[in-house]
């Protein structure tokens, strides 16, 4: 390593610390040639090398690659080893480059697997199939020559409006710390690393609106936005992203605090920090110039740039004194090491010959997720359904497969024979299908709703599908930074699209309401991105479903459930709110003495943890024993006292009493799901550890102080009478 | 002091530091008969003293005092010393009590002048008036015997949704703080101590949910939450009352840090802080009794306790060891200390023989800031309305007298004469007025529309006045500290009736409509206690005057602007929200990339600082100097270039631009009112000094810092081409 680095000019570490060009403009496709552009010759040339290359694969809207003009699956790896072998003979620094790509729910190019989103994945409570599913896309990406993989997970979702919420996996800091140490410790054992992101508090920007600032205290940020990153760098994360906003007023990106003070110094974490895009050039609100800002992100510990000028003009910042030689052999240092943790030091190894796509096995399991995920609401019996019923199976996301995919989504391949919507899935299961979009998402449809009732009028069952759609299209407008920067009414969620008003649109209800004046039983389906208030739909609905984007298999997920083919077993991994206006509604909010809005009622909101089966469950604490200063077991029995064979996560929900802290309502404390035949029951026994029973001291590490935890199974958000009691000395 | 101190027992000492006994129920009105009740007696027994009384003279309907039952203003004097006289004869202390009164905009008991509302003066920019009318309280105060009033002003408005907003000056701390400044100057000159409410962060509730916890970071709290409390402690502010609310989850009420560590050891200053009602029994959520929670409040740096168990537990707190004896005895001698700068200590002074009431130059300097609270939003040349008209005057707060006081006001007078509504005061000045209701605030009358349909066919122009109202009822439902508990239609603001949609309501709206639809141009008036959304009554609307609860005097004061009487002059100490979940919006929120929501214009807020007059004025700035490291100096011309005499509020906003802190879009940094004929022009002198250019350092004190200052006088959000640098060292 000091070898290396000893041999760098400044301009070959200068080059290491910056990723700036766009990876889909390093390589063309021209018929069956695939030619390293002049843009890519240009940058090495610059730089004597090229320390990361991010989007070699990808393929979207904004990068404007499709299956017409990308990069095709079967020929990624080969495309990678060229541009590879491009960067390592033309670079003085003799250095290869890490191949880093988005995949939040999958890999973003084309013929990646995609996933269920974030969200969804929240509401599954599964850990174990994550952890299967992320080394599934690890393989994936590894056979295809991509190092590294940006995957979201440390936003925690505080605010309904944000258009980010989907890829959050929870309101709940324990429920996306379990999610995150299970996908970072499965794709990197499969050989790929993880830079996770945001890094920090990006869900708490006020006003839900992407990238403003969070002007929070040290104990929310360690208690709510850290935990997730803390597992984190325990699962020995390659990288973390820093996120766009501030802290109390302090850029992440420039935040020594966070950066080197949490991060390095009191996690003792080694690895890369990257910079959000082009958000380093955004520090010239606060500095007088380029090498200014610059010098600010090094010395706060930021390693690379992403697409901005304030990393290429390290070299002045050296000559003006801003930072000094050690600042950028540090940065360059740990590019360095990452390189060689993840093999590229060593004798590059031949591409794989034949990259990985979907498998089945993949498929499945990305079904099953997608299964798991869907959030029964409310029943009064309807569901499942009879096998003889003939459905009307309308609204705008009863047959829209881009609706169920989510934001960073490359293009589906046509013919894509193995997606399905809600009703080309009930179809495929025999049911007699009249469909009828009714409306789009913001729009009406002349003549929708009237299709609507014919349609209802000629059939024994409605199955209203609605929400949103974080759909993006070739020809949107776009910032910077690839957010979506026009409006667009078919386009309700994802980067750049904060919302104000959080409820089913009035054009969608339209549509229930005209299912249900049928006459007809309702069942409605929410497919959306984001907490949706659902009060007014709700009352339409005799039976209710939220399906975070389930992804391409979404439909056959759904209907799995609708036909009782699965029980459904997701839990609701955010809360919903009422109304408008009525957030932030996290049941893990601090205690206080308000009775709420005097005009909305907070028995409508839907909290977290919500979620039916076809079956019922019983869950009875046995014990909760003490077994060491910051350890004890809870021992679980949970019965499944209801007629129908079920999967159901057994929750553990605990409010943690410190002396002098007021405390929060509720917090999951752990979970664990079974699967269970009527009449049968099994015990489970939770093992509590510091991260249970300890607290955030002032250093940012978790300790014992004076109180106590209650804890409990039930869906309460309060202790109930039952709750057990566990005292914790200091 | 120490002598007094020394010969107290620990009984006696806990007394001083208990504020227990409702006031109301001290005393009780017999015909002409005014009895020292057994519940006084029984307080005074129990502590040796009582160390201070609130709500000796409060009326309204919590206390269940009003004219029938209340004190009579003329006798209140009386009431006092005999209260006292009781006390100190009958304690074994000897020590007076001190009277405590609610005055957040005026006495809140029988015969007290009432004020425009803190959001009404913000409206106004004009220090001046305040400290004069502050004075005239003070004076009325101290005819009356009171020694402490209870003031708000430390509370932020950066939630439209919290129903205390009407409590707040602005959402801008250098604003607030002015105004805090001069009242409590004012007020203590002239020999009233004032406690000054919350400290602190209450406007930063999450939610805007009252009481709500506040998980701010420190600079977040320092520059915007505890700016106008510093500006409380320089003017030497007796007492400080603590917040409901935790702050980053430790409660204000027993946080050391706030209580003893910014305001004794940063700021230096000396008195004593007070809890809010029944606060440190909430401490109960975090500590297993209430000894411990009295010690935690105690060992953090409060002294007197309000309406807690907490308190009277003292000498458990001791028995225990939470405690020591120089905790209790801290707190006793900071009470004797305010006791004796407030004269208590020494013979006691005879009461004045007639308590002074309402002055009439008190009502003249009411009315003025109430014309000058009025701000005018729009203007298509309606206004003034020309002498000869006949109005239709419409809307559920064209003639509600309770609808402009505000929360905290005693019953009015019957009769009531010198108190006006729109629709009396334009009938006074002689306009021929056709009136309907049309709406309540939240509910239909039934032939309400109708009846404002005639009204307005058979008018020249319709005069619709719509809003909010916090009104209390006799028959309302109240928690134990007075909040409003149950929900009540015709209250939409005030103290426990936080709303989660913002906007005019529905069935104002339709009022609105209606009036629009009969053809005649509509001048809107809002008379309310928030930050409204206006958008859509403003579709309705010609012009557009928004008042914040001006006041009995309110409907002259209005009437005053229609008529062209005075021009117009307030601007917004807030900003408006343009629609529903459009939130927070306040104008120094720090800099973001974000474009706003996809479903929102950020067209639709109104921006602090808006406010027409009758004329049009011009300010330029001529020079900036610095005249010292942390002092400069700003010359402003300011020219009436319109044909009106108006009033106008030079305002100089600023955008401090501080290496590696993101910095504020913009922010009040001092203004100045003028009076100016058409033609004339005036040159105004800002003189800033730390307090504008220098930031808040990690003690928590100002200091400069490298970076500079960017100044102007137009209403731009962003530095205008013209603005102006003031450098800034470090």
């Amino acid at each position: 390593m000091k070898q290396i680095l000893d041999r760098l000019s400044l301009k070959e570490k200068i080059g290491q610390l910056n990723q700036r060009l766009p990876g889909w403009d390093a390589l063309r496709v021209e018929g069956s040639q695939l030619i390293v552009t002049d843009e890519l010759k240009r940058e090495v040339d610059q730089f004597g090398g090229i320390g990361s290359l991010y989007g070699l694969q990808r393929a979207d809207p904004w990068s404007g690659r499709h299956w017409g003009n990308g990069i095709p699956p079967e020929r990624s790896a080969e495309a990678a080893a060229l541009v590879q072998s491009y960067i390592v003979e033309n670079s003085s620094s003799g250095l290869p480059t890490l191949f880093v790509e988005e995949a939040p729910h999958g890999l973003q190019g084309l013929g990646g697997h995609v996933l269920p989103v974030n969200l969804a994945v929240g509401a599954a409570w599964d850990d174990a199939l994550v952890a299967e599913l992320a080394q599934e896309v690890a393989v994936e990406l590894r056979s295809r020559g991509i190092h590294i993989a940006l995957l979201s997970g440390l936003d925690m979702l505080r605010d309904p409006r944000w258009g980010r919420a989907e890829e959050c996996f929870s309101e709940d800091p324990m429920l996306a710390a379990r999610l995150v140490r299970a996908t970072v410790t499965a794709m990197q054992d499969a050989g790929v690393g993880v830079v996770i992101k945001h890094l920090a508090a990006q869900g708490a920007g006020i006003g839900g609106r992407n990238g403003s600032g969070a002007p929070l205290g040290w104990r929310e940020l360690h208690e709510i936005h850290l935990t997730a990153a803390r597992a984190a760098a325990q699962a020995g994360v390659v990288g973390y992203m820093a996120a766009y906003n501030d802290v109390d007023g302090i850029a992440c990106s420039a935040n020594r605090d966070l950066l080197t003070g949490v991060l390095r110094e009191t996690w003792g974490w080694e690895g890369i920090v990257m910079a959000d895009c082009t958000a380093l050039d955004r520090l010239l609100d606060q500095t007088p110039d380029h090498a200014s800002a610059g010098a600010l992100a090094l010395k706060a510990g930021l390693d690379i740039s992403f697409w901005d000028q304030a990393y290429v003009v390290l070299d002045e910042a050296l000559d003006r004194g801003l930072i000094s030689m050690e600042d950028v052999d540090q940065a360059c240092a740990r590019v360095l090491s990452v390189k060689e943790r993840l093999g590229l030091l060593t004798p590059v190894p031949a591409p794989a010959a034949n990259p990985v796509g979907a498998t089945t096995r993949a498929d499945a399991l990305a079904r099953r997720l997608a299964r798991e995920s869907v959030v029964l609401l409310r029943n009064n019996g309807v569901l499942p359904l009879s096998e003889t019923s003939r459905l009307a199976v309308v609204g705008p996301n009863s047959d829209d497969l881009l609706s169920q995919l989510g934001d960073y989504t490359a293009p589906r391949p046509t013919p894509d024979p193995d997606s399905s919507t809600v009703r080309s899935a009930l179809q495929e299961c025999g049911f007699p299908v009249l469909h009828a979009t009714g409306s789009k998402l913001r729009e009406r449809i002349p003549g929708g709703v009237e299709a609507v009732r014919s349609a209802v009028d000629a059939s024994d069952i409605a199955i209203v599908v609605v929400g949103s759609s974080s759909r993006r299209l070739y020809e949107s407008e776009f910032a910077e930074n690839g957010a979506v920067a026009g409006a667009d009414l078919g386009m309700t969620n994802g980067e750049g699209v904060d919302m104000s008003r959080v409820s089913i649109d009035p054009v969608q209800i339209e549509v229930a309401r005209a299912a249900r004046e049928a006459g007809k039983p309702v069942v409605g389906i929410v497919i959306g991105g984001r907490p949706h208030a659902l009060t007014e739909f709700a009352g339409y609905c005799d039976a209710l479903l939220f399906s975070a984007f389930p992804g391409p298999t979404g439909g056959h997920a759904i209907a799995d459930i609708l036909t009782g083919a699965e029980s459904p077993s997701g839990r609701l991994p955010v809360t919903l709110p009422g109304g408008e206006g009525v957030w932030p509604v996290a049941h893990d909010e601090r205690r206080e003495t308000s009775r709420g809005y005097a005009n909305a009622s907070y028995a409508d909101n839907i909290l977290l943890g919500t979620g039916l089966t076809y079956s019922t469950f019983e869950s009875t604490i046995l014990s909760a024993t003490k077994t060491a200063a910051a350890e004890a077991e809870v021992r679980v029995r949970v019965l499944n006292s209801g007629s129908a064979r079920s999967r159901y996560v057994v929750p553990l929900y605990g409010r943690r009493h410190v002396l002098g802290v007021r405390p929060r309502k509720r917090q999951i404390i752990d979970y664990s799901p079974v699967m269970l035949d009527p009449g049968a029951e099994q015990e489970i026994v939770f093992r509590l550890g510091l991260e249970q029973l300890g607290t955030v001291n002032s250093q940012g590490l978790l300790e014992t102080a004076p109180g106590h935890l209650d804890v409990w199974v039930s869906d309460d958000l309060h202790p109930p009478t039952d709750s057990v009691r566990i005292e914790v000395q200091g």
